[in-house]
């Protein structure tokens, strides 16, 4: 029997991320998910009930991540979070959802930032978010990029046992420039290490215990 | 007497505003806030316990707004919104304030997207925070900008009884082109009506009609 999702195909590539994986009960951080549940593969770094994050397909520098809204909103604007006090059962539930989705990403975005610093061993970074075509916006599904600004011409080092990313491309503006695709083997791995950054911001000291633990 | 301030006064410019313009116990939209209060000129228009708005004096195009946080960070990472388990009371405290200063930044960013439409009549803009000098960041204290994307060469025209502020200037790209200096007078009004907006965004039907009775 058909399900009405078989009958409605989504058409936006970000609500079908969000309904390919949804958010577990146990963690925001998925433990493991596998990139070919879709085509092109997703790189998912988080999953609440309210946003999910994964690595950008057409990465502007190396570690460039969207951070979106589970729920398909095309612009900021639709987060419409207040309504007049004469307003429906119906569409004040609607606002609360659209309130807590919109704090949700002004939480997530620090803690994103963080784990993209300690992984790719970057300091600066910029915070887009583009709400229509004159704007830039692509994907009509409300998302934040954070593009990693790495120094230019860096060399390949090893800081502290990271990664310097920025060996790999020097950082072009947003928009300008080619963006190449993301090669799926460097998502996959980049992605788990920036899952187990999230972990550790998420949990605190707790789960950095576990983890020796468990070794 | 010298107070402490007096000692050490403040060397950032939105710490700087964020003191001259101390939040009200009675609205969020402050109602006819004195711009000369503060040299360059400040026209706020949001100020709350955890978040203030402004008119960037430098607008990239009419309506170009920044949105900051009331306490100083310099990056986004600096709203470190997670402690360990064992940590103190003292830096649980500093967490919790910095989530709570996150989610009003997300909250408050598609509440003045939609006042800035509803005002300037645009329907595309950029959201973009900088973080470090290779990102662009100027001053050093966490702040959204809101930038309308103007039609190139729209003529200036009324609609639905709007000014349209993209007659002034076209849209130019963030950090490119020339930016000139914000006109007080145009600015004032233009904050004036910001406020307005952002008034009956946060008030719903309950402010307008209030409105009416009024007048």
């Amino acid at each position: 029997m058909s399900t009405i999702d078989d009958l409605y195909p989504i058409p936006c590539a970000f609500c079908n991320i969000s309904k390919t994986y949804p958010a577990s009960p146990h963690s925001d951080v998925p433990s493991n998910p596998d990139p070919e549940k879709i085509d092109p593969q997703c790189h998912l770094i988080l999953s609440t009930p309210l946003v999910l994050a994964f690595l950008d397909i057409m990465p502007i520098a190396p570690g460039h991540i969207l951070l979106t809204t589970r729920k398909h909103y095309r612009k900021l604007s639709d987060l419409q979070s207040r309504t007049p006090s004469s307003s429906t059962w119906n569409s004040k539930r609607e606002a609360s959802e659209a309130r807590d989705a919109a704090r949700a990403l002004g939480e997530w975005l620090p803690i994103v930032s963080r784990a993209l610093c300690s992984v790719t061993g970057i300091e600066d970074w910029n915070v887009v978010q583009n709400n229509g075509e004159r704007a830039a916006q692509v994907v009509p599904h409300i998302h934040f990029h954070l593009i990693p600004r790495y120094q230019e011409g860096r060399e390949e080092t090893q800081r502290n046992g990271r990664t310097d990313w920025g060996a790999l491309k020097s950082w072009k503006m947003f928009g300008r420039g080619s963006r190449e695709d993301l090669d799926d083997e460097e998502g996959k791995e980049l992605a788990r290490r920036l899952r187990e950054a999230i972990r550790k911001e998420v949990d605190g000291e707790k789960v950095l215990q576990d983890g020796k633990s468990k070794l």
